[in-house]
């Protein structure tokens, strides 16, 4: 049964107005539209990739799937699957019927090819991002994937803020310093003048300064906390910054700020911004932000940047800001609010321990702030060390009786 | 001789401080920067190359190439070329020297491939531009070219804003509302559920509904001056908006209101915004005020969109504009100002006569508005109709006595 009230007339709007209501999909109906859309040409596929493809969160996607089973739009089958009544709808109803493929095959659509004189630089930079240090996910980190990381560095030529440039990496957990200072290593490739990286993780700082050391090039690698302003002898100074900020917009504004304080005055100095997909709602709260602080965001590229996380693939968007003469950062001293996802909507998740079937519950404010802390100390009550990943729980209900 | 101070110290920053500074150039010394990096990838290389390649103003590559020549870093031969000065600049003191080629071969870096089965459309989308009526360059028309222009169709489709959708465009002289009706009908190809072009320019709407008369597919073509609001059966109903609006704050914020009007209400509709690449002052307060009307720029891509115009190749921006359910056109009514760069920035041009060597004046509050009258009128003083371009004039100087 097909929850269309005239098929014919509002052009299936209903369906997917029921459905983006059920789900409370701030990507609206179109949300809803798109997710069938890309069912209907790749399908069967898991929502993991329609998230990955369309930089939805997982658990929405999730959510939509539901849905759209529930009114019989969608079957299971080795993934999600338009039913009959569905693909009437997708093809019928809203018209989707196109096949023709247009997105370019050689880059993917990157609009950037990593060629074989890259090649070496790019299994290198595979084989130390497998070497590296374990991700913490409490400061939003999840590893970047080397083809990824490698093309943001070739974007960041592309922009003319490599080759002979001053760049620093403001949080470095997916090694893009490195990257670059492969890159400058290889064949004929851009060879920056200065890079800097701060991080607050110091087995982070320790492995950039290590790796930089074994492959010859030159990175200025430091513990800082971004919370407190930069160091005097790397503000005002540098042609281009790069960040993937804590995803919140206290987040934005406080690496950009730092960011800012680290160029050179005047026109024309470069911004590079990874920043998750969020939704149109807070997309334009963050853009008007880097509006008024003097930002120019000369090209915006969504899915660009690709992550590993929990098995899933993610994707983020990459944002080219340009400053004006009048650009300023609006943060400049010391900072204490919330900053990452996990202090401003603090989830909790529980863990069942697979060998005495204790449950526990791990997040921020928690005895195991992640369950890699907790993995490394073992179940308090047996010692055991694999656990079972259950619900999330928000941390106001943490302490109410579980039912 | 090169105007640098400290060459080793400052990096070389003073030369292109300098050459800005002498050019008023609001890109900033980056802006110099860039342009020395391309002719030292690609010199010789004319000036029109360089502007399309770096979207800026012809005027404005032509000045710094005469500052970088009176400071010996640029010399002459079949266009720019650095001299022996300048490449030291550039290599040496700059530490531009990468030589790799990373961007897609393919696709020329816009991820998007017009592939075999489109062919016969490019054809045929190209054959319908030659036989279009003339530009009326006060409208701020020029041609788009034919791969631009089909390309951009495609950009429609890959965003989900093509098949089976309510498409309108407002003003479109580049015919890409023929370029989606043409898509349709090929094989495979996405269709509109429904497309409507509104222009000022009465030989052009005669020629969109003749054109898509003759191919088969069902266009809403009319005549409306985009200073008044929307005929009532257009607003409020379409998936999508596309425009190409006057170069100026005034027709931005026009142009998209009067887009934003046509929507169906609620989150997640699409615009689509080509804007020339302004420099980052003037960017900022046009993203600021997208941000103000409650619009996302989900994506925007500098030197998208190619055009055709006096013999030069320009470029523009396009921005993918997404609307949240709290977006609203901030223009609701008539509206009187000046809207088109002529009018707000009024330039005029001088032509000499060939025949009789008189000289006169072309452009807005002239007898002559645009060069094609004065050529299809003939020259007032002998009837002949070969012209030479001249210098531009700022029209209240236009009768200052000619030093």
């Amino acid at each position: 049964m097909i929850c269309v009230r005239h098929p014919g007339q509002d052009g299936g709007a209903a369906a997917l107005e029921d459905v983006a209501g059920a789900t409370d999909l701030r990507e609206g109906p179109d949300g809803v539209r798109a997710i069938l859309d890309l069912v209907r040409r790749s399908g069967p596929i898991s929502p993991r990739e329609v998230a990955a493809r369309l930089g939805l969160p997982l658990p929405v996607v999730a959510a939509v799937r539901r849905e759209c089973e529930k009114r019989g739009l969608l079957t299971r089958d080795r993934g999600m699957m338009l039913s009959e009544e569905g693909l009437a709808l997708v093809r019928d109803v809203l018209g989707m019927t196109a096949g023709q493929a247009t997105e370019c095959p050689t880059c993917g659509g990157y609009g950037i090819v990593i060629g074989k004189p890259l090649r070496p630089t790019l299994e290198a930079l595979a084989e130390i991002e497998r070497a590296m240090p374990t991700v913490d996910t409490t400061l939003d980190q999840s590893h970047s994937l080397p083809e990824s990381t490698l093309r943001r560095a070739l974007y960041l030529h592309h922009r003319g803020a490599l080759d002979g440039r001053r760049v620093i990496f403001l949080g470095d957990d997916d090694l893009l310093s490195v990257a670059c200072g492969l890159i400058g290593e290889s064949e004929g490739g851009p060879r920056a003048r200065e890079l800097a990286a701060l991080d607050c993780d110091p087995r982070l700082v320790d492995y950039l300064r290590a790796t930089a050391e074994a492959h010859g090039f030159g990175l200025d690698a430091r513990v800082h906390d971004l919370r407190h302003p930069l160091p005097e002898d790397l503000r005002g100074r540098f042609d281009a910054f790069v960040t993937d900020p804590p995803y919140t917009a206290a987040g934005l504004e406080l690496f950009v700020s730092r960011g800012l304080s680290a160029l050179q005055p005047g026109s024309g100095r470069h911004g590079f911004l990874a920043f998750a997909h969020k939704p149109p709602e807070e997309m334009v709260a963050a853009q008007a932000l880097l509006a008024r602080m003097g930002l120019q965001m000369r090209e915006v590229l969504p899915g660009f940047n690709a992550y590993e996380g929990g098995g899933v693939t993610q994707t983020s968007q990459m944002i080219h800001l340009v400053a004006t003469a009048q650009a300023r950062a609006t943060i400049t001293g010391d900072f204490e609010g919330a900053l990452y996802t996990k202090e401003v909507d603090p989830w909790l998740r529980a863990y069942r321990c697979q060998s005495c079937r204790c449950e526990l519950l791990v997040g921020p404010g928690r005895e195991f702030v992640t369950i890699e802390v907790l993995k490394a100390a073992g179940c308090p009550e047996c010692g055991g060390t694999r656990f079972r990943r259950g619900r999330q729980v928000r941390a106001p209900e943490a302490e109410k009786p579980q039912t």
